[in-house]
Formats: C-alpha cells, structure tokens, sequence
C-alpha cells in the first residue's frame, strides 16, 4: 500500500491541486476512484469518509483530510515541496488560497461543470453568464496580481500555486482565449507546465479515457 | 490608535467573523468604515490596501492581513481565543474553515446581496433560485453536523464556528424558517449568541442605522 492515499477522479480540479504536488514531490501515492458522474460522492459509504460529500479526500497512516486548502497546507509541511518558510510566507499563502477557494476555483468549477457535463438544459443561460461573469472577475484579480511576477505568494513557488492552478489546464472546457486574454496567467502556467514530473489532471487521476 | 484596525461595513458577514472574535476576546481594536455600496472596495486606494478588493482588511502593527479565514487563524493564535489546541485540531478547524469559504459562505452572501441590496432584476430569477439550492445544500451538511455535536471542530468552540457564523445571525434577509428548517444551526447560533460581549453586525460594525 502506497503511504498517500488520495481519493479523487480526473475531472476534479480540487483533487488536482493534491495530486500535483504528490506527483511533483516524488510522493509514494495511489489515487482510488471516486465515481462523481454516477453519485459517489453523496454515498453512504463515501459520506462516512467525508461529510462534505466531496473530494479530494486524503489518506495518510492515522490521518484523514478533506478540503485541498487543508491538503495543501499539511503535504507541503511534510513533503518539504512548495511549502511556505517562514510565518509572514505562510499566511500570504493561505490568503491566495482561501482567495482561490472563495473567488477562483468556485466560479470556474461550477461554470465549467455546467457547460461540459451537466445535462443540457440544467440550468438556464442566465445561471451560466453569472458564473462566467464571476469567474471572469476573479481572472482579472488574478492577471492583474501575476504581472510581472512569476509565482503568486513568494518568489517561488508554493502551494498557492498550486491552488489557484487546480482548474486552470483544462483549458479547452472555458471558452477562454488564454493567451490573448490572461497573458500574465498563461506564462505562470507554463512554469508549472515545465516542471519536471508535470501532468495534466486527465493523465494524473482516473476516470478519463486519456488516463487509462 | 487602537492595536487591530478593522477595515469592514455592517452588511459584511466575511468582516463580522473577525470583528465578532476580536469583540469577545475584549481586544483593543477599532473598525474603518468601507463604503461597500459606493464602489469603496473598487477604489484605486481601497485595492492598493487590498488587491483583491474585498473586506475584511487586518491591521496589526506591520502585518496586513485580508481573508477572513487568515485573519481568524492568526487571531486566533495571537489573542488565545477560540484557537485551536492541536495540530490535529488546527486541521479540523482550517478544513471546515475552507468550506465555509467555499460552500456555505460564498453562496449565502451572494444570494442574500442579490435579494436584499441589488437592483430589482439585476439578476434573473434563475440565478437567484440556483444560489438558493447550492446556500440550502451547504446548509443541509452543516445542519447534519451539528446534530449531536455543540461546536464545528471541537468540543469547544474554535474560530471554524466563526466562519461558519459569519452569515448567520441576518436572519430576516434570508427566507429560511430557521428553527423549523436548521434545528441544530438553530441551537448552536443560540450557543454563539450567549457569550458575553456578543452583539449583532449591524451594532457591532458601522454603516448600518442600528449601529450609528
């Protein structure tokens, strides 16, 4: 048995954000599958491992973790990988990441599920222009801070980046033009990209035809 | 000057659960009137204090701090108030924390704004009805991990109960019959309500009548 266990499946970004920094830190990790499109996070069975009804949900020997802030914030102490050094540090970091968690990450996941995997017709067109009108404020918040700087909450990279990245590479589900739009956000994207050991969340997690 | 400056508005639960735990840990602090419904948080000058235009703002001798949920944190640990007493405990209180960001608060202060302070019809009913489900879904998971239990993350309470209630004591600018609907968000608010030195967001944070 690996020592991380990680329960998740690839369409979740939030489950991204730890599974990244596993795979980038050389953790011994396994993913177990967690069946989202047919109800499995709202299981008895997967409730009794997290009330919240969601992943990721993180094993590691007598410790069990839910929400990817809290993930983040445990693997990068443990793992030593993109984890804060200092106390000043630490709090920029969690500010970026209860900022992605409000602002970024819960537009984009809800926008984004609704146009490519909720039934057509779920919710009406207004449902879906509010949520990419909040989730287009929230990149602007985000380009604007990332102009001329290369990682979001220190001069390296942390698990902030992490954070704020969970949903950014399944580009071709936002109607995004990234580069033209986002140009401060498509380049820190790419530094991720290009760090030894990078996958995309549909090679890293199962659930994809890509990934099996 | 007072030691905590609190950059804040009445109407501003993600302000209240900073102010309310410096109000009842009998802290030195002072509020700054942020004029919300002007444009104040748009404001070059309110965006040089906090880039993501947001309340609540921290200032604490050379430590500047916006996110409720950092402000908590660091509070916390700093005035010995409803601070977490372990590692482990630390954990639970940040996890539900994050959900609170993510889930119960984001949803209930957006469609409480849009049904109380927005224009008529500046959104469609549609939207205001999908914000309804996703603020009663959250409610759902808090109301059944409350049942039995006094506090959110310990058997005391934590800074986690805060977030959560950020929200919470607007009762009539939501349409939920509480004690009917949310029994044991009832009981536990009624817990919260009795501290000492207790007082509602409108009194407790300027720009609201009540409070003048």
């Amino acid at each position: 048995m690996a020592e991380f266990t990680l329960h998740c499946f690839a369409q979740s970004g939030n489950a991204y954000k730890a599974a990244l920094l596993l795979e980038l830190a050389g953790a011994d990790w396994e993913p177990v599958f967690v069946d989202f499109f047919k109800g499995g996070v709202r299981d008895p069975e997967f409730l009794e491992l997290n009330e919240m009804g969601e992943v990721p949900v993180l094993e590691h020997r007598d410790t069990r973790l839910s929400q990817s802030g809290v993930i983040l914030d445990y693997l990068g102490g443990l793992v030593g990988s993109f984890a804060p050094r200092s106390a000043v540090e630490r709090r920029e970091v969690l500010r970026w990441t209860f900022w992605d968690n409000h602002k970024l990450t819960s537009y984009h996941a809800t926008w984004r599920f609704l146009v490519n995997f909720a039934p057509k017709g779920a919710v009406s067109d207004d449902v879906i222009a509010f949520l990419e009108g909040r989730a287009r404020a929230a990149m602007k918040t985000l380009e604007r801070h990332l102009k001329g700087r290369d990682w979001i909450a220190s001069d390296q990279m942390t698990t902030a980046d992490l954070s704020c990245a969970g949903y950014m590479f399944y580009e071709d589900e936002f109607p995004y033009d990234w580069a033209a739009e986002w140009p401060s956000v498509t380049a820190w994207k790419e530094r991720i990209r290009a760090l030894p050991g990078w996958k995309h969340p549909y090679e890293l997690m199962p659930g994809h035809p890509i990934g099996q």
